[in-house]
């Protein structure tokens, strides 16, 4: 009978995101990465993620590679779609936040209310927005999977920058030039400003 | 110059599963709590969390607290829906299993072809389904939120276990009775096997 009792009386003892903080050492927050296709997203949020797992902190990086084929396979391209995808992303992001993780996301994520949804989601300090900008002739020499090709050719539907609006962020956290710097300098700048906010 | 020539020759360094498990000291996989309503899911699993918490693991729950409002909040409770709520929290356990954490869910996910679905998503031995055995009977005894009263009100439409059909797992790699054994007993029940398995 004791047993039974227990069962009914057992208050649920959920972990709270600031003990996970204090047992990870750092803080746990979203950065966006947002900008056109081949601006960099993807390539500065891996090698700062390398960079602070090296250091030992909990990380990971949502981007096409592991959201799309999964998460969001039942997902297109429509506004719509594009609206939904990044709404999921950005609750999963507020998942991993809530376990103490730094998430960072490489979406071109390209309009503006659908970012701001997803500030509005978590805390001011928890969502910082990485605006890596680029220009489009350059994103498009650069075109690493031929897709502005494509574009231009009509192949691509939709295809931001080229058929498709892209709405730069107002006022982001923090803006990167990938034409003007190096990943390295990328990096070293995003690392700087998360020490100086004391996130990490 | 030189800045832009490492831009196009960088070559993405993500961080493998392997090295998060390393440097966490321990596996990551889903321990997948199913069973009817008031069960005893969701406590166990906190209760379990908390003890893997305490030991300095990479542990989070998902359970319909943290996903029914956020992720899946466009969701309903029709089949179609149910199926859905099911891949997408089998979806973002892939996403904390390769983030290296341990991830407990806690759901009813009544169907057996969509919890064999979330199995199909994972390597063998990063998923292990926990039936949380409790007797119907006995669970609308608990009826800790008035669900089941509700439901035999047809108050609550496709209530399980009332209303809608709960099948049970077959063949899976734990089965806890929460009729007989207390939620401490439970716990311990379920580190020894992590333990055994290697994987804590």
């Amino acid at each position: 009978m004791s047993d039974k009792q227990e069962n009914i009386v057992w208050h649920e003892s959920t972990i709270t995101k600031q003990e996970r903080r204090k047992q990870n050492g750092h803080q746990s927050f979203i950065l966006w990465f947002t900008g056109l296709s081949a601006s960099g997203k993807s390539t500065v949020a891996n090698a700062l993620a390398s960079s602070l797992f090296e250091q030992g902190k909990q990380v990971y990086v949502l981007d096409g590679d592991n959201v799309r084929h999964g998460l969001n396979k039942d997902l297109g391209f429509k506004e719509e779609d594009r609206k939904e995808n990044i709404r999921r992303i950005g609750e999963v992001s507020k998942l991993f936040v809530d376990s103490g993780q730094i998430v960072l996301t490489a979406f071109i994520s390209p309009y503006r209310k659908d970012r701001d949804l997803v500030r509005s989601l978590v805390g001011p300090e928890e969502f910082i927005e990485v605006y890596v900008h680029c220009s489009l002739e350059e994103c498009e020499k650069r075109d690493p999977k031929g897709l502005y090709k494509k574009a231009r050719n009509h192949e691509i539907p939709s295809f931001t920058g080229i058929s498709a609006p892209y709405e730069e962020p107002k006022d982001p956290e923090m803006v990167l030039d990938t034409e003007k710097y190096s990943i390295k300098q990328c990096v070293e700048s995003l690392l700087t400003e998360l020490k100086q906010k004391q996130l990490i």
